[in-house]
């Protein structure tokens, strides 16, 4: 199994598994005048799974994309960046409508086949002018070279400083199948998707044979990736992952043995997207990978952890590069579960800081240059029990405030 | 009633309530030399009254002052600043009380009468040579002057920028009782006191006499103030509010008019001083007043307002002057309460920006200007009920990763 983290182009991309095509295009929605309409399409019709944002205020297109998955079939996605369509009413619902209308009949298909995605500013509407002649120009763009891969990553980005992609191959029987995915998420990430949040938006392509159903038990390759990611824990409004299966490799999931191969490969294409988020987190020059062991059940495990990777404190003191391992102790405090000071222990990039109760003298300006690295681990054992979680997040830096406070919206 | 929002000398202050002395000395355990031993004393025992942090990681302290409040009769109270005696294990138990003991033969009383206090690093040993000579010199130091409150106030801060202080004076029957408070606290804010979180320590008198359990039903004051102050939502291991009644006054508490009137006073004061907390977080540039209205009930309007209050994503738009209020929407939508946007108005700086699902066009600019100020106000109605909630915080700055990320410990 090979994890291809760099987005370079390669022999294994987004368009790799058999059966798809993509575009990216200038639409004009975005001020920086960068691509900012994309399409990713199947040749034929794919089984599909979603999963969307748990936020009780959803942007229309995620309203639209639940409708339009539940026949489990899809023939592709169209995604702008630049405008959310959040919180924009009936006028919003009526746009991703169009939107969808629009590229099912650029490429031939019903409406209810497209699952559409919006990213960017909450509360304006879509300029739909310009939404429309963009999916115009991105359905005559359309193709499966790895550029074309390359624009409809393009095309979904905001504040990423980076492409975001992972693939992997495996072999189910004689047939050599490829999981690949892309994704974009910088600020507002703290996804929580159902069944299982920034805006997140994810899309993976495969193309085994497997129908919608058993794409949707896959969706659980979430909850140790995408939804183990918190840049700001702002859960988006528009958060969406998206699975669609060709079928083009002939190759079945037909026994226990396979679909477990298929389901670990998926999760390590996940793993890997959700690592790229965190380290493009808006303004981290560090991916800080919070692993809480010891705790009575998975989810106390998980809780824990994320308060801790929620810490601005911790998250301040992860970028200064300072061993203050009491705002770590402090914030397992506060998390909402259970948590014993007296029967824990916390390594920092593997040096012990605390054990049951008490501090371990350690030297400070070694494990201050050790903690200067592009990945620092947060190593908590609660002593309490056997379960475990991981979370991934970023430091706070200066650069976090200036995206989000001096750039005016 | 008259609420004094300024440090400076005026004729009220901590020790204006008849029957308190107190001091501050620089005893060397905060590395700039500034104050960092405080004591604060009551000529006879003192009904009092104390609420804790609700962490599970607890200070020493915290411990022993749990237990020290039992009898609800105090004689003082002891406070080093530069040190938080927390996850230090035994012996930092052991040097909790021996803070108490040493204040207690200085003064002549009973170790059990003394309620300890430490805020700073957590995982380091108290100094104790330099705690024992700075609770000597603070004892001898004692006095009932406003600059005697002023040396406690110093005493007590660590990166706050500004000392913070309330007073209150209200007749009960022919009597003028005074309510005095000072508090600290500035980052690792995010109380949680319980019967109901920064280090806040906040230390509050009176000349009124009331019997201990009275005291302890008038902290439900915490829930207004203390507990609706957040400038990064964690909860310290040291957070404690504790209020001493002398009884000097001659007034009692004999009808539930007088309890009504002090319990009123009390709130205000504990609201100033909350109030100030959030105006002097760590890197803020402005107070944002978060009120939620039309909840269901008064726990998710807090839910709510709470969510809000600590987005960096809202904080860092406030810092800005950004009307970006998607940011705002979104965060009540992935509160642990139900919210609904389609009944839901908000309102910034009293400009209606978003009703009932829909953006409602405003000027931008103009609004932007009304965000400049020292304080705004962000009024979200739900639209769902009639309980409501207020809790203050303050903008997200780069000083705040720069007070955290950049000054070693």
């Amino acid at each position: 199994m090979q994890l291809r983290y760099s987005p370079a182009v390669n022999s294994l991309h987004l368009l790799s598994p058999k059966g798809f095509a993509a575009s990216g295009v200038r639409a004009g929605i975005k001020s920086s005048g960068k691509p900012d309409v994309g399409l990713l399409v199947c040749d034929q019709l794919a089984t599909a799974a979603a999963v969307f944002t748990a936020n009780r205020v959803v942007a229309a297109p995620v309203v639209v994309g639940r409708e339009h998955i539940g026949n489990g079939k899809l023939r592709g996605v169209v995604v702008n960046a630049g405008n959310a369509n959040a919180c924009t009413g009936k006028r919003g619902m009526k746009d991703a409508r169009a939107m969808c209308n629009l590229t099912a009949r650029a490429i031939g298909c019903g409406e209810k086949e497209i699952l559409p995605s919006s990213t960017g500013i909450i509360g304006h509407l879509l300029p739909m002018e310009k939404v429309t002649a963009g999916i115009t120009a991105a359905a005559a763009a359309l193709g499966s070279s790895s550029e074309h891969a390359l624009a409809f990553m393009d095309a979904i980005l905001t504040t990423d400083l980076k492409r975001k992609n992972a693939e992997v191959a495996v072999k189910i029987g004689r047939e050599r199948i490829v999981i690949a995915g892309v994704c974009k998420g910088s600020g507002m990430i703290g996804p929580r998707l159902q069944p299982s949040h920034a805006t997140m938006l994810a899309y993976l392509t495969t193309d085994v044979i497997a129908p919608a159903p058993l794409l949707r038990k896959m969706w659980t390759a979430c909850d140790g990736s995408f939804n183990a990611v918190t840049v700001d824990d702002h859960a988006s409004t528009n958060d969406t992952a998206c699975l669609l299966a060709s079928g083009a490799s002939g190759a079945k999931l037909d026994s226990a043995a396979a679909k477990q191969k298929f389901a670990d490969a998926l999760a390590e294409v996940c793993q890997s997207l959700a690592y790229q988020i965190a380290a493009d987190g808006e303004g981290a020059t560090k991916v800080v990978k919070v692993v809480v062991s010891g705790a009575t059940t998975v989810a106390a495990a998980k809780a824990i952890a994320r308060t801790i990777a929620n810490s601005p404190l911790v998250k301040c003191a992860m970028h200064g590069n300072d061993p203050n391992w009491g705002r770590i102790v402090s914030a397992a405090g506060y998390s909402s579960v259970r948590f014993d000071p007296d029967k824990s222990v916390l390594r920092l990039q593997g040096t012990t800081v605390f054990r049951r109760g008490r501090p371990v003298p350690f030297d400070a300006t070694a494990l201050s240059k050790a903690l200067a690295a592009d990945r620092v681990l947060v190593d908590l054992d609660c002593g309490a029990g056997t379960a475990s979680a991981t979370v991934y997040t970023c430091d706070l830096s200066s650069e976090y405030v200036h995206i989000n406070a001096d750039y005016h919206t």
